[in-house]
């Protein structure tokens, strides 16, 4: 097994970019290729290396990382004769970062066996403030050794590198953690909208419920209600952090595998649904903290402009 | 302003015999009742002194707990002639640690008031380990200079004094507490399951999920399946902890309270009704986070000996 | 027991205009009172006689009507020196057709027995065409024999009366059946939501829904989908019909009253909390159909001049 | 276009062997096959001629339907070496009664042309009366002349042939149907409860609701309280009917096809988790109207033998 040195990255939105950053920063040869030539260039700025084209970005390179919006685009950029199953080189190793169904991934992961490629699942959490500090939380699916030999690259970007299990599992497991936090997220809502109707201050209350049973990560780093912590995206006028629609995407990805697999989960599905109707609303771009506007008048307008 | 030295404590269950051991180590003068003359025994043993009556107990202390299952309880206990509103010494602070609708306590605290006492509401977070451990929360709600008064006392039998705002808040605080907690417990089981039916193993994943954005309560200290933390209920048989038809008793007053005060808790008012399906379906004597019996086959039977 | 001959009827809206028409056109003299001045003209062109002021309405009735907004009305108008308890001839008759909350309307007439007045609820179901048409349906509440003495006042104005029970069980349900039929709407607009996403026609899934075990109110008479039915809110831009926030209320009350009776009303709640969202999102003077809004781009933007 | 006068019929189960036997009345050839040599034997009593196989059943036919419990079966019927896309005549008319996913239906809908064969689907609402009365209602999906060529064999069983669609539409039609039962029926059960607790009598108020907005098929021709109606499976011991897992299988159907489709189903999802729990608490072979169990005393104990 040698060690991996030259990174192709693709997809280089407001995750990609600062793990490019970091890549580079460990000493990594990595080139870069993306839509946006702006992006690149940003890229390049960074001490990354552009490309004309996926192909001349992949063609030579040990492992490729894809960091793309959904499932389609990821099977998009894998398939083909265009595709990575195709262009990389044999042995390759292919690293999908996005968040997916994990159906798909062990799909494409099958497909790149077949193709003499191996293929991880690689969803992160910690959002746009763990990619700039490189404090993600890697969960990877896939085979084990190989995880052993994608780890030095993952600890330039992340903190903590999880295996979770063979391939896709990656996926389940960014799914079940987004079905979850979303769920926490609205049941805390739900307990200061609560809580201020009864004339309790929203602060006391934040902090009771932080250090009791009802403590979840809402209270503990990412409170909904503006100006209780700073620097988090409800303190900034819900700009930022992870956008609504992102977490209704995950969400909606969830409630399908347990559709699938006839496992009932009732509050997630709930959840999700409560996030559809807050994105129709006008807070799609919004962070997924805002959610608290469906209760408390304390979340702006819809419709603002929130990029 | 007088230092409170003598105390009288009503209701001497899982809860009580461990706070009035607390007391008494602190060097209070503790006097009780409890319908059980078995509990007075004990506490008696653990150096309080029993009394013949509750009017008995509570003659010429300086303040008075009530631990009681139920508001029905506590206004039978405070109201009438033999009640606690016109036996205790005039000035008397009345502090009520049961879990009960905060309109109730209220309408109490004021007719405490017109009849020359003083009453504080202080519910308690924490559970049987808490008590025993001195390391209650208690959210007092009432008069800030009265509950300076308390504080040394609370001091013996817990380590967090919080005062959440006026007379009824301490309750409040406590139901959006439960409620947050009931949810989230639930969330937690519905992410473990919809893992375990993905082939993820449930400790790999609860760990993952305690670090990302997931992290609750639950998988921090509470896991709600069995092995995977020693020394909780889960790991245990589901005995002991905190019993799932308590927690829909309080679940079912944080609705309540939040249909009166025309909150929308979807979320929790779900959870709610699965705790009570869940309690019909035999674990209402099981600790709470047996809820996960209704997702995975890893919680015993209904209806086995809980106690 | 004597007939009923002189009538007050307080509260013109929608509802009572059309029922005092009936009530003149059925031979009964009725006096009317009302905050909006063009509503006592309109009701004094249909025949009625306006008054100047409530009391002067009500003063030498043989029974009174109410048809207001919410129970806070019927108290304020029932209740003080100036109000119905005070105001009118002893043994008159009270009824109330508002939809309120039972327990404010069993304490009325408690209050109303011991002022020697008799109350009644009747609150009514069949909409504006039915209170037009002279085809309510009228669920009384009340002494079953002064439940006789009204029922041919009630039969001028509705095709339906029905002695439900004793006071309160009138509105109890109206409660019933308005959180039925929000319930069975909203589950009528999803059905039609897949069908049409996987390619059915409206139309043709309507019909058959519609004589098969999903058949219901708003399939039989009350299509939410624009174009099937004619003469109902949805063809004719979810104008007219009963407002979404006026289901709302009533599904509110619901609510209160199932957490207070814990009765767990699972699909019930819900269904309340969708039609809040559905009020909050701009639709809550639109007929209550327009909640198909919420799934399918048929209703309309959100917001419009709904009168 | 030929008449077709030869059938087989493939599933003899408690609609198959009704459906079976209204089509010997009718005039029609009809070869059975099942696991079952009892269900057989019943069919050939009735005038159906008993197979030694599968294959032998359907070798000559006209036209073939199947009547099987779920997806993976119809699946298994049609495909592989001996199944009916290899086996029946070439221009064969395959119709399935069974109700199962429409994805599913369309694949083999396509296999079925490619093997140069016709599909149509055709799932059933009437239940097992509707079976032996011949009044079922038939939602066909497929080629428009094809639905015609089957309308008088249909006909022999049923009262509506109603074609919803193309291939698929049929099931799609049918999992609307039944995620709206399943909803409108709980619903009920949840209106009757909810005024039961507050005195009413459920015959009265059922009759109220039924002419009310709250009208619904439950309270139509199914009431779910015993002694409302005679000949319903409430008044029965909740036997007969329509089994409550087969409502959820029908159910998550629904919702896992609502998933995919991104189509929010909030009520229909929670009504199907309730049967789910309902199923588990020792119902799944109770009429699906025992789901009245869950909030009123009056459905017998889980367990008994429901068959």
């Amino acid at each position: 097994m040698t060690a991996l040195s030259t990174i192709a990255f693709l997809g280089l939105g407001n995750m990609g970019l600062p793990m490019v950053r970091n890549l580079v920063k460990a000493g990594f040869a990595v080139r870069t290729y993306d839509l946006s030539a702006e992006a690149i260039a940003t890229a390049e700025r960074d001490g990354a290396r552009g490309a004309p084209s996926m192909q001349a970005a992949v063609a030579d390179v040990d492992c490729v990382f894809t960091m793309l919006p959904t499932g389609v685009d990821v099977e998009g950029v894998y398939r083909g004769p265009a595709g990575l199953l195709a262009t990389t080189r044999p042995g390759a190793l292919l690293v999908d970062s996005s968040t997916i169904s994990s159906a798909i991934s062990r799909t494409l992961a099958a497909e790149a066996l077949a193709a003499g490629r191996v293929m991880l699942d690689a969803p992160v959490s910690g959002g746009t403030p763990g990619a700039h500090a490189g404090t993600l939380t890697f969960m990877v699916g896939g085979d084990p050794a190989e995880v052993e030999r994608i780890r030095p690259v993952l600890e330039a970007m992340g903190k903590r590198i999880v295996h979770v299990g063979p391939n896709g599992a990656g996926h389940t497991a960014k799914l079940c953690n987004n079905m979850l936090s979303g769920a926490c997220m609205i049941a805390t809502t739900e307990a200061l909208a609560l809580g201020e109707a009864n004339g309790l201050d929203p602060q006391v209350l934040s902090e009771v419920l932080r250090t009791s049973s009802g403590g979840n990560y809402a209270l503990e780093k990412y409170s909904p209600y503006p100006g209780i912590m700073p620097n988090v995206p409800s303190s900034n006028g819900y700009k930022g952090g992870f956008r609504s629609d992102f977490q209704l995407k995950d969400m909606r990805l969830a409630k399908q595998l347990a559709a699938q697999m006839r496992v009932r989960t009732t509050i997630g599905d709930i959840a999700c649904d409560l996030f559809e109707l807050h994105c129709r609303s006008g807070y799609a771009k919004a962070d997924y903290s805002s959610i608290i506007a469906q209760l408390m008048t304390v979340a702006g307008d819809p419709g603002v402009d929130w990029s």
